[in-house]
């Protein structure tokens, strides 16, 4: 029998490559989704049962139907900066859906649940300490979630993710607006670049959740894990020379047209090989993502 | 030109006390309050100006129209076991509302904030292990407000409490329990009674939230602290023979007459006194407590 695998967040880049892969791997794919997503242009949109919920809803009757082996709780609501009107929607969709999640778990006798949260709750390297109120809702989930794990016995693991990227990325993240500058030669008001960022080709993210997935399937006993996807480390000056150096073109940036955001991370946490989801490493490179797209 | 407070969960036992002596020490005293509270029996309802709001309600006009010296928060939403259809109202009342709070006194020039945690986040002496759904939707609201903290440069000072008692305490809290079984006659099923609870007089703690706005203005800089308000030790068994010794008669308890709760607290967390309240120390003795109510 396959196993079964409920994914939130499946409209969302990762969570959309990490259910073409369980598919691929033989797992049945069930999705919460919000009753407003446009699921028709999704490639798998045949092959995964979606259930609409609402906000607030209670996930009980969904999660104790479906019985996952394991749930994949990729969804969030990402606000770099928050207005004042988006604090109950940080709250709503980062911490009140994850508790709703795992209560549902709880009640059903599912077990297993991979949860992701951000490097950011890491500010200058704190154990604690969030760079923008999205990070702080991150944290305020993994609190709630480990009520849960302690006293209903879930399994859980929480993955930090860094930056991301990939084919097929329709947010616009910094890899995309530097190759799009080199192409275009359109000039690219850039911050001094001293910052650091971490990077992870999407694969090699989806590959970290898949092996988390078999570590929570190996564990005869509880697991009860915060785990890192650290990939490339490059300031950002470096990585927007590497890309016009293997595009051949001198990428039209201006360093230090634009000042740092408020709260730039400078050096993001840099976590040991054994805070790592282990038996995990990266195996594609920014290069060889630059050299595909170029093609 | 007197000080402002604005005091949330004033219809609580707590807050109810504080606002009393915040008047009498001649502090100008507002309070947010749902709409559906009774205030009419309130001492103080002539001299606190109440300010009505609704669930996720946006507090910037009514805490910038206060614009408050100090914001006392004491609002919380109390169970000790939840039911699935209280988790929306847990992390509504306990992590929504003070993020809403904050959020307006970061966009008011409000800077000062004493939050009102539990000593129950830190089950079996662990840095961060909630005992309930209640105790980890209050380490939530710290983990949410340190971003204000640091990001708008609040000062906050968090008080965790531990249990308390008084005068006039209308939950069913362990003290009022034995008094009443005392004077009744009727026997009491108890747990085996070997947990330590840890109890302070109201008045103590109310002393513990005058302190901690003292300092707050003493201090030029920023306060970001955790404090805790522990006060008189003791296991329930003792506990309750002395309830029955001081008020002169056999206290008639079954211990063991019911099992201890789920996730029952053995031991409080024991801060150092370098963890407590500075300069604080509890005036008020359980047994001079009960030589009150006896009387």
């Amino acid at each position: 029998m396959s196993r079964r695998a409920l994914v939130t967040g499946i409209t969302g880049f990762i969570g959309g490559k990490l259910a073409e892969r369980l598919i691929a791997d033989g797992w049945s794919v069930d999705a919460l989704v919000r009753p407003n997503s446009d699921l028709s242009t999704l490639p798998y949109a045949d092959t995964v049962t979606f259930h609409q919920i609402s906000d607030g809803q209670d996930l009980t009757p969904v999660v104790g139907q479906v019985k996952p082996d394991v749930v994949f709780h990729l969804a969030s609501l990402y606000l770099a900066e928050h207005r004042p009107d988006q604090v109950g929607a940080l709250v709503g969709s980062n911490i009140l859906f994850p508790t709703l999640l795992a209560e549902a778990m709880a009640a059903s006798g599912v077990t297993r649940l991979i949860n992701t949260g951000t490097a950011w709750q890491q500010f200058n390297g704190a154990d604690y300490l969030p760079v923008n109120l999205y990070a702080a809702t991150k944290q305020a989930a993994e609190d709630l979630l480990l009520y849960y794990a302690d006293a209903k016995s879930l399994s859980l693991v929480t993955l930090r993710l860094f930056d991301t990227y990939g084919e097929g990325d329709k947010r616009r993240k910094l890899i995309q607006i530097l190759v799009d500058a080199v192409r275009n030669r359109e000039p690219l008001a850039m911050s001094p670049g001293e910052q650091i960022v971490d990077l992870t080709h999407v694969d090699d993210v989806v590959n970290a959740f898949i092996l988390t997935a078999e570590r929570l399937f190996a564990e005869s006993g509880q697991l009860r894990e915060v785990r890192y996807v650290s990939g490339e480390r490059q300031r950002v000056r470096d990585l927007a020379e590497m890309v016009g150096r293997t595009l051949g073109q001198k990428i039209p940036a201006d360093f230090g047209g634009r000042p740092y955001r408020a709260r730039e991370v400078m050096v993001p946490p840099a976590p040991g090989e054994d805070e790592m989801v282990p038996g995990w490493s990266p195996i594609h490179t920014i290069k060889s993502y630059l050299l595909g797209t170029s093609a």
